[in-house]
């Protein structure tokens, strides 16, 4: 609707943002604590103060370190934002994004998060996803700016919901990088390159995402004695946990993950599906 | 070289080869402590001992459920395995492999390790993929055996190579899987199935694999200070951890992810790109 949009924080992300903004033939208004970081950029107006910022665009982007940011910058120019468009793209909790959109709503304005499923690099191109939740009439009348930045996914009204499933799939890549930096460390022992052991990895833990699909079924049918799955007994990664020890590589990680099998296992599941990993997950205090 | 083959063990595994090494137009030979198991198999002639089998070729496959299960196998029949060529693909750790490989050269016959990458599933089609180690003799001799099943790579005459690589390729799958179930833990309870999860999850962690490579290459060239990476202050994984808390999923996979963050952290590295993660698998007692 709008064709001018502000941004409170030109960190890589909001950079990457605004100038994808700006090159959609948006006006773009940007604001930064550290102004010399908002000269840098291109075709962009940088403004004196946030309030500055917010009074020149119906919507107002902010992409800041973390919830605390976020107040800091926007306690002090609470009265400016209302009748705006607010879409907090910064990285917060989805309490922290559902107290965000309480609080904007309070003050009259309208509020939509974001996670951004993306390195700044991936901004402007189709490869990036930004998920969001919240207000549906702000990411309807913004559509044409957000789908500037990457794809993007609206999963409802649920403030919360964006960082929840953001969060979740940072969860499997965190965990698949670390599983790999394990991996790395053992072959390293033998003197195996890390460059050489992605260039086997990559397309290894590529193929084996493929699984994940036939996991899921196994989780959402709820039956995980169902025929065909390798066993919590065949999965248990114990010669991982010897391998590592025997190399000098600390098997924190790989107990972690093996802990997750054992409980199952321990509970009487050891002849049924790996997919029963997931209560593991379920039910925590 | 030898068009016969013999396989001791015919679990799921072991029938694939089997079955494919029959489907190539090899004499295939098959044991099985439940005889019940391999009298099921298309093609292939039963024998009623390890040591009847072990007479039938000159190339004997091994493929039982541990290091234990091997030795309670051929050590009974020891004397028969004189002058043959041994390939042993039961999971081992890399040491147990190098000591089945100096007992079977003690013996008189030839030995070689592999690390199946596939499941059966993927035996006899190209997507598999078995590593080796060992004696070179038997990887030439029987390569053509070898390619049937799938493909095969030699990774030098340390027997122990093979299974390490394996185990570290296995840490990757086993942490991505493990991450995976937490995120699908940590959407279920908004009511989003896994099923739906793993169609976003997909992708997601296949094009997050790659990077793995720029990793690496940070890595092998030990600079963990170079431009342009993501710091471990920004990859600290606090936020998925409040956020499983607060769903009540359980925090013991993340909290040992983030463990590996903090401790490059704790040691001064905070502004070191995301790379020096391997540190923290490093150098254990």
């Amino acid at each position: 609707m709008s064709s001018s949009v502000s941004f409170l924080g030109t960190g890589a992300m909001g950079s990457a943002l605004a100038g994808a903004s700006a090159t959609g033939g948006r006006t773009v208004t940007v604001w930064n604590r550290d102004r010399t970081k908002a000269d840098d950029l291109a075709g962009v107006t940088v403004a004196d103060s946030p309030a500055d910022a917010i009074r020149a665009s119906d919507v107002v982007v902010v992409c800041l370190l973390d919830h605390a940011s976020v107040h800091a910058v926007l306690d002090p120019v609470a009265h400016a934002i209302r009748g705006r468009h607010v879409v907090n793209v910064t990285t917060t909790t989805p309490a922290e994004a559902r107290a965000l959109a309480d609080w904007t709503r309070n003050l009259g304005a309208d509020y939509l998060d974001g996670g951004v499923m993306a390195v700044p690099e991936l901004i402007g191109t189709p490869a990036g996803e930004v998920l969001y939740s919240g207000s549906a009439e702000v990411f309807d009348a913004h559509r044409g700016l957000l789908e500037s930045w990457c794809r993007a996914e609206y999963l409802g009204f649920d403030a919360g919901a964006a960082a929840l499933y953001d969060l979740a799939l940072l969860a499997g890549m965190y965990s698949m990088f670390a599983g790999f930096f394990h991996g790395a460390a053992m072959v390293g022992t033998a003197g195996v390159s890390a460059t050489e052991f992605a260039g086997r990895a990559t397309p290894w833990l590529q193929a084996m995402a493929d699984s994940l699909t036939d996991f899921a079924a196994v989780v959402d049918a709820g039956d995980y004695g169902a025929a065909g799955q390798q066993s919590l007994y065949f999965s248990d990664p114990r010669y991982i946990v010897t391998a590592s020890r025997d190399a000098g590589v600390r098997t924190d990680l790989i107990d972690a993950v093996r802990a997750l099998v054992l409980r199952q296992i321990d509970a009487g599941h050891g002849a049924d599906g790996f997919a029963r990993v997931i209560e593991s997950f379920r039910g925590a205090a």
